[in-house]
């Protein structure tokens, strides 16, 4: 039996991006945002929702460009500081001691410590109230040896990578193996 | 040191969102979809990225309306099966055994036997080619009594929500526990 709960617009697990941006006066700033996801297959593009009163939404605009960086477990706490303080008042990259890389293929810096990292130019902006939702095109992916198998493969199975569980407001990493995806579900088919 | 890729627009971890319309005769169908996420916290709004060639596609553009069934890690079949057989051909429902129920708030059905439900109306439908993203603000969440506290609190954290790597296509369940968000990053502060 479901009971009608408050509206708790979430979903788990919830992605753990780190957006980084030039502020205007060049600075590299970085912020994380747990409201995102893949928006479409081709062009590759990635949707992040960002609140008008964050710092980077304004570098959002004006550049139009950001990076993701996706964080492996032992950068939680420097993940957790970079949501939690304003880059208006820190310069996050000084305070944590990782390092910015300006970007290749847009306006925007990667942290060069995050083995994951995507160049994006935003191509749609949305205001929905509370945040605004940017669409980024995928320009560029840059990946560490560790997530490279010996075919030259990306695979980020071993690399715990980090994940949100934003009701309960923490981090956790990924889980054990359940079912191989497009396989498990063809017991069904031709039922 | 980086290494330059293809143009893998992917993030880990995906969530496993089961998405529940009525098809143009009124049959309940659902579609699993990865792409997706939060886009707003006000109005509390979910974003999903639906192919066209997709049966669900023509539904959300007549109904405007669809719901996102979160599942558990038992039902990883039945949610594999979703995504890779078509409405136009099998009723997924009668096929797996699961229950529609009809929504609440919205005209779209919802899955019975998932803790977790959101009732959603689109209200911005965005062609990114080769997906269309719709923007649903979420009118109403139910959820079962495994998911609420003693305090009537919603707590998803002991309940096996399942989780998806597109890369490794691949399903699994929440990990182990890292780190309390909003405190671990505070070391940071006043550095």
């Amino acid at each position: 039996m479901k009971k009608n709960v408050g509206i708790v617009g979430l979903i788990f697990p919830s992605p753990v991006l780190v957006i980084g941006t030039y502020d205007i006066n060049g600075k590299p700033n970085v912020l994380t945002v747990a409201w995102g996801g893949v928006a479409s297959s081709d062009p590759a593009s990635i949707s992040i929702a960002v609140r008008p009163s964050r710092y980077s939404h304004e570098a959002l605009l004006r550049t139009k460009a950001f990076t993701v960086n996706l964080p492996t477990v032992q950068y939680a706490a420097e993940v957790d500081y970079f949501g939690i303080v304003s880059g208006r008042k820190a310069n996050k990259f000084a305070t944590t001691g990782l390092t910015p890389v300006r970007g290749e293929h847009v306006d925007a810096p990667y942290i060069a410590e995050f083995p994951y990292v995507m160049e994006c130019e935003v191509t749609h902006t949305i205001d929905l109230n509370a945040h605004t939702l940017f669409i980024g095109e995928v320009k560029g992916v840059k990946v560490d040896d560790v997530l490279l198998d010996i075919d030259g493969n990306i695979s980020w199975e071993d690399a715990r990578l980090l994940t949100f569980d934003a009701l309960a407001r923490n981090y956790r990493a990924p889980g054990e193996h359940i079912a191989q995806a497009y396989q498990v579900g063809k017991k069904f088919i031709s039922r």
